[in-house]
Formats: C-alpha cells, structure tokens, sequence
C-alpha cells in the first residue's frame, strides 16, 4: 500500500456468500421490512433485559447467515463482531455462543462496515476461508446507556435520531458465489467541535466526506462508478450536510446515488426525528436490503459509508465534543 | 490458513522497529520501574478526570514510540487500540489526536495483543508499511467504571487484582531492526460459569490454556521453543491454575519459563491482591520490560498470552458468568 494512502484493494475479491438481517418491530413496519430475514414482534425477544434481547438478535443474524451459507458455526474461522453496549457484550458473549475464534472491534456505528473491511483483509489475504462479521444495536438498550431509560419519557429535538433494534451478518468466504467485496477505506477520527449528542448526523457528516474523498482518491475513480453511495447513519440532517460539503469540496455526487441506510430504513410517517441510526442501522440495510438489491440484479456497484461516533456517556458528561469516524466499503457483483 | 487453525504464521516477519511503556507512580515504585519511557508520579496527570489521565496516558506512549522510531504520526498508516472505558474512548480520543486511520478494537485486557496481531497480519500482508498499536488502562478510572470509586474505600479479597495504570504503544514496520512479529493465536470465548468479578485470573486461566494449547498444536512446536511465555494478567491465583490445567492436558510448561506480567510487574510487598491486571497490564511488560531483555539479548523468543475477562458492570449485574479469551503473539529476535 503506498504512503498517505488508506484504502485496501482486495485482489482475489472476497465473496460475501451469505448475510442475515434481524429486526424488531418497528424495523418490521419500516420501508425495508421486506428485507429482513427474521422479525420480531417483541422488543424483549423473549429475554429478561434489553441487552439479552440485543444479544439474542446478534446471535440469530449470526445463525442465519451460517445457515444460508450451507455451513456449520465450526466451519466459520474467525467471528468479528462491534456493538454499542459498553465493552460489547453483545459481540463478546454471541461469540461465547457461537465457540469460534474472536476479534472484538468498536468503531460505533461504524462497526459494520470496520467488520467487513478488516474481515474481507483477512479473507483477501489467506488468513482465514471463512469469517463471519456482525454488529448490532437495540434501540431500548442504547437508549438506556446513552441517554435515558425510555420510560422517562424524556423529549428530544428533531435533530435526533432513533436506534435500529436489528443485527445483521455477513459470512465472507474466499471463494463461492456472491457479492464480492472489493475494496476499503479506513477512516480518520474527525471532530469539529460539536458536542450535542442529539445531533450525531451533523457531528459524523465531516467524517463521512473525510472518508468519501479519500476512497475516491486513493482508488482513482469516480462517485459515477458507483449505482449507490450510501452513508451509515447520517439521518436526514447530516446527510444533507455531508452532501453539501462533498460538493463544496468539488466532489457531487447526484442525489439518486447518495442516499444514507437511516433514512432508508423507516417509513416517512415513523416517529424517527431525523431517521435511524446505530450500528444495526447500517448492518441490516447493507447485509438486508443492498444486498438483495444485488442479488436481484438491481444494483452492481456499491460503497457503504458506515459513521460512527465515538463519544461515551462519560466524555460527554466532561464537555468533550465527540470524535466521529466512517469507514467505507465497495461491494461488487 | 488450514481449516480449524487459529493461529497466523507471519512470513515476511514484522518488525517492531520501536516501542514505549508509560505508567503511574505504582508502576514506577513496581518491579520494572527502570523499564518505563515515562513515568508520573500524579495519578491524574495534571488531567481534571481520571479518564482524560488515561488518554494522556496513551497518547504519551504513542507520541514516545513515534519519536523512538524516528518518525512523524502523518508516517503511520493505521493505528490500531483497544482500553478498558466505556466506548474505548481513551483509545478513539488518541486516534483523534494522531489523526491516523483507526482501527479500534476491544478484547478487554487481551487487546494489546489483539492488536499486536491484527497489525503484524496487515503489515506482514503489505496492507500498511507502518502501524502504531496501543492499549492503555487505568486503575482509578477502572475501579470507578467497574467496580465503586476508590474513595468508597470498599475491601477487596485476596483473589482481586489491581488494574495498571498505564499505556503501551509499539510502531510496526515492513523492514527495520528490532524484534520480530512472528506468529499470533486468535483465542476462542471460554467461559467456566465464574461470575466472581473480584477473581477474574480464576476465570481467564482456561482462555489463557485454550489459547497457548490451540498455538502449539498449530505451529507443531513445543513449549521449550520460548525462552518466556508470559500470560498477560492472570495474576497469582489465576497463573496457578492456568499451569495446573496445563500440567493437567499433557502441557508442561517449566516454571522457569512460564510467567505472567501481573505477577512480574509489582513488588512483593505492594499491596496489588493477586498481582497487575487491564490493557495497561501486559501492554507495559511486553512494549517496555520484555522488549528491552530481547534487545539487550537476554530473550530470544517469547510469547505473550494477553488475557481477557469480556464482562461489563451490567452483564456482571443481571447474572451472567464472565466469558473470557485470550490471544497470543510469538515475538523473536
């Protein structure tokens, strides 16, 4: 890789050979309903706490995707996994259940696409035949350790956004039939200086281009390369934002590409402020949603912009602004 | 990589061309005093929390490695960290800081070798000529997180170990002088049903003995190949049992060879309960105290087994038992 740059080309492009999207019930009732693999009608999935439910949707996405690839968890060399639970339990005890070798990784709600970028490395370069990668979040369990238990009540400005209850996981393979994964971008910590947890979209939106124009220019191409360039979970707020820097800095990308997985995913009349987010946001749209739109021969091309922001309850409460970050992928058929 | 195998050979033999260890005044007043770049006699290191303490800490072992190596933060490609706090913030805070792509991970107190091996895999597959790896914790900000503030004065038992207070940073490069990375063991999740958070070496030792036994039946080599294989924080209780399991599976791992850095990085007579543990743990031994014996010629091959005990306060709370893995990272000269 040449100096200055960030972006990894996979030359055998690895093969996303199957994904899963689990939901709940008001990703049920969103826009991509269809896409998901397995929906649920309660938040608590049966468990006993909002941390087991995200669990046992982290653990299903998992057991599906394994078992649309005709494998067996044994067969999976490595389980990569991020979520927003503090020290990720979600990730740490679903690799309890799965018994398969494990990297823990936390890149917020860029943990998706931080998974399959680091997951499809290994892959590329014969560290592993199989690697299954999974991230997700719980709208009640974020809610709780972030901001307030939602039997507060408490209000929020439009500039919020609302946390996917959903995983979803991808088995990446060196050969067999699929999308293939063909390059990524790993992104820098941008931070400028906002500090408002009710408006992520804005403070990720920088990181985002950040990412954007480094893929773009480490790969040598043009956003018209791609049939859809997708943000993480920018909502329509930071979406917008990041729309209007790409193309103050010169890079436009026309708005029938650049759309974002949190606005995509609810249903205009959804009570979602500025539109989805979390690290089950991205990672049920993209191994859902994209991913079927792939299959189907809707779409060839495609960059997922995954964004988080790595802000923690305690950093807030001490007045830092938060650091955000995108990491991003290309996926091919 | 064969099927069933978890342990990655490296060829091309990553370098770690530098390497610092920074720490707090127990630390300093400790066994390996002398092996330290820097060492603060202030637990808060003039910081007005003890998280951004923890920060400062990572961010001096990095900047400390940067210039030990003759290098600029713009000349590292990706840097690669993982800590204790909620969030990783200490380790996302210093990646804003260097400004260089990040890869953020978690494996609680196996993260400094999670990233040892994720980075030496990147750099040995040509994915990056230079990357900065870290790992850093902190007792006050650990006690406050985890356990009750240090001003509860809340007792402890015998079998509780004392979180380090410190950061560990290495710079690893295609081509140089200095030890080599020469192969990593990624650890399985194993737990034994321990939910006694005040006896987390009991619960890690049969991670650390999964691990060592998984890298050895890969690499088709026996114990005696290393002049050290030290665990990372097993602490006295925990390294017991981890040698009597070995003992016990046909493993005989000589008492002259087989440490831990919990152990080796307090004095007797400090009152640290069973001895070091956190990220800072085995990330200060290895990057300061057993990279100087291999580069002053006492230690030719070593292999660090860093251990974790994956739990958060709320797993712990709604009675889950600890899951627990660790990774594995053979460095030779």
């Amino acid at each position: 890789m040449l100096k200055g740059h960030q972006t990894w080309l996979f030359k055998s492009k690895p093969v996303i050979i199957s994904s899963a999207a689990v939901g709940g019930p008001f990703e049920g009732a969103g826009s991509l309903g269809d896409d998901f693999d397995i929906l649920h009608e309660d938040i608590w999935l049966g468990q006993d706490s909002f941390e087991k439910a995200e669990k046992k949707l982290l653990e299903q996405a998992c057991e599906k995707a394994i078992q649309k690839a005709h494998m067996k968890k044994e067969d999976m060399q490595f389980f990569m996994s991020g979520d927003l639970m503090n020290q990720i339990i979600s990730s740490s005890f679903t690799a309890r259940t799965l018994g398969v070798p494990f990297l823990g990784i936390f890149g917020a709600c860029s943990s998706s696409m931080q998974g399959l970028a680091l997951g499809s490395f290994i892959v590329d370069k014969q560290g592993a035949k199989h690697i299954i990668v999974g991230a997700s979040s719980h709208n009640a369990a974020a809610e709780k350790q972030f901001r307030y238990p939602t039997e507060y009540g408490s209000q929020k400005p439009p500039t919020a956004q609302w946390t996917v209850t959903g995983a979803g996981a991808a088995v990446i393979a060196h050969q067999g039939v699929g999308p293939k994964v063909t390059s990524a971008t790993i992104g820098r910590v941008v931070d400028m200086g906002i500090s408002d947890p009710f408006n992520m979209g804005a403070a990720m939106a920088p990181a985002a281009v950040d990412t954007i124009e480094a893929h773009f220019r480490d790969r040598k191409i043009d956003p018209s390369y791609y049939d859809i360039i997708a943000t993480g979970d920018l909502g329509k707020i930071g979406h917008r934002i990041a729309a209007d820097l790409l193309a103050k800095h010169g890079l436009n990308i026309p708005s029938e590409i650049f759309t974002d997985c949190g606005i995509l995913i609810y249903r205009e009349d959804q009570p979602v402020m500025a539109g989805g987010s979390g690290c089950g946001c991205s990672a049920t749209v993209t191994y859902g949603h994209f991913l079927n739109r792939m299959k189907k021969g809707e779409l060839k091309r495609i960059l997922i912009v995954a964004t988080g922001a790595l802000l923690s309850p305690i950093s807030y409460q001490q007045k830092e602004s938060i650091p955000c970050i995108a990491h991003a992928v290309s996926i091919e058929m």
